[in-house]
C-alpha cells in the first residue's frame, strides 16, 4: 500500500486525464443526450489540475462555467488490455474531482463536430482533492458525491448509478490507450449540473471521505486578447 | 542548446500532445471543411507515441488508418500566456510526426458532436522521429514535408502554407492551457491525406533533416473483444 506522500505524488507522475461523459443516465437525460452504448471518452490535460483551496478561473468573455462533481480513479501502474476481472488491481487511489466545463463553448463545438478540448481543457478546469488510498474505499460503487454552490446543494448522487462501472472503464480504456501510473479517469457526473458564476464558491465532497472548496474568479490574463 | 541525449528525453518528460486541425487550407478543403478562424485544437495522449521503426497498429475491425504528416514543435520550457514575439524562445526542438487517424471513427464522432479521442488517441497513433535541435532549423516556416505509402508519394507540402504559424500557435495554445517542457504541438497536415492499409509501409520526412519508416500491422489484442 502506498504511503500518503507517494499517493500525493501520483497525480504529478500522470500524463493524462481520461474523462467519461454521460455515465449517469439521469445526467445524460438532463442535457438531452442519449445514454451511450459504450463509454464516451475525452481527454483533459494535466495542466488543468487545481489543488484544493485554489481559484477556478472563468476565461473571458464567459461569466460562468458548469460544474460536474465526479469520482476520479487514479491509476497505480501501467495498464494495457486489462481484463475486467483484474482491473481493480490497477487502481492506485481515488480522488474527488470537478470536471469544469465551458458549456457554451462545448455546445458550439458539438454542433460543429469539433473536439471539446477548449471547453474542458483550460487551466484550473480540473479541481481535485488529495488522493486517498484504496484501503479507505471498501466499496467504490456506493459512494455519495455532493456539490454545493455557496450554501445551496446542487448535486447529490451515488456512484451506484454509474452506467459503466470502474472495472469496465479501466478495461475498456486500456484497450484503446495504455494507462500510466498517475493517469486519472473521471468517471462521470450525476444529475444537477449547472453554472457557477464568478464570485461564487463551490464546496464538494464524498460523504465520509473528503471535501474540497474552490473559489470562482475571473481569469486574469496579462496583456490584451 | 540542449545536447542530443537531453533532446531525446524531452518527449519522455511531456504530458500532452496538442493537435492542430485544418491548418493548411488545401487539406481543410480536401476533407470538405471550412478554413477555421482560430486554431482547431484537440489532444492526443503521450501513450500514442511510436518510435521510428515501430509498427502502427490498426485496431479491429478497421483495415486502414489515415496518415497525416506533420511538423511537431517540442516545447522546451513552461509556457503560459506567451506573446507571439517571444514564443519561439519556448521551442525546445522539432520532430516529424504522423497524426494517425481512424477516419471512420472520427466521422461518426463528428456527426454525433462527440470528441475525437478514440479516432486519434490510440496507442501507436502518433509515430514520431527523434527530436532535432532548433539550431538545425533556421527557418521552420519553409520546411518540405513528404510522405510515401510503399513507394508512392502521397503527401508533399511546405510549412510555409500553414494558416497559423508557430509563434501564433504557441501564443494561442498557451493562453488556453499551460504548455510544459516536452509537450508537443502537431502543427497540421498538408493535402494528400488518405488511407494506409495493413501490410503497407509508410516512409516520411522533412527534406534535408530527417526521415522515418513505419510498418502498418493489425493490432494484436489479447483475449476477445
Ligand atoms: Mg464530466
Ligand atoms: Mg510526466
Ligand atoms: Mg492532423
Amino acid at each position: 500500500m502506498a504511503a500518503a506522500g507517494s499517493l500525493q505524488n501520483l497525480l504529478k507522475l500522470g500524463t493524462k486525464i481520461v474523462g467519461v461523459g454521460r455515465n449517469y443516465a439521469a445526467h445524460a437525460k438532463e442535457l438531452g443526450n442519449a445514454v451511450p452504448k459504450e463509454p464516451l471518452l475525452f481527454l483533459k490535460p494535466t495542466s488543468s489540475y487545481l489543488e484544493n483551496g485554489g481559484t477556478i478561473e472563468v476565461p473571458h468573455p464567459l461569466n460562468s462555467l458548469d460544474y460536474e462533481v465526479e469520482l476520479a480513479v487514479v491509476i497505480g501502474k501501467t495498464a494495457r488490455d486489462v481484463p475486467e476481472n483484474t482491473a481493480m488491481n490497477y487502481v492506485g487511489g481515488y480522488a474527488l474531482a470537478l470536471d469544469m466545463t465551458a458549456r457554451e463553448i462545448q455546445s458550439v463545438a458539438k454542433s460543429a463536430g469539433l473536439p471539446w478540448t477548449v471547453a474542458k481543457g483550460q487551466d484550473t478546469f480540473t479541481p481535485i482533492s488529495s488522493v486517498f488510498s484504496v484501503s479507505m474505499v471498501p466499496n467504490p460503487d456506493n459512494l455519495e458525491l455532493w456539490l454545493k454552490v455557496d450554501d445551496e446543494i446542487r448535486q447529490k448522487g451515488s456512484t451506484k448509478d454509474m452506467i459503466f462501472k470502474i472495472p469496465y472503464l479501466i478495461s475498456h480504456i486500456s484497450s484503446i490507450m495504455t494507462l500510466f501510473e498517475g493517469d486519472t479517469i473521471l468517471t462521470g457526473t450525476p444529475q444537477g449540473v449547472g453554472p457557477v458564476k464568478v464570485g461564487q464558491k463551490i464546496t464538494a465532497g464524498i460523504t465520509g471521505l473528503v471535501d474540497v472548496c474552490f473559489d470562482v474568479g475571473k481569469r486574469q490574463k496579462p496583456g490584451s486578447t
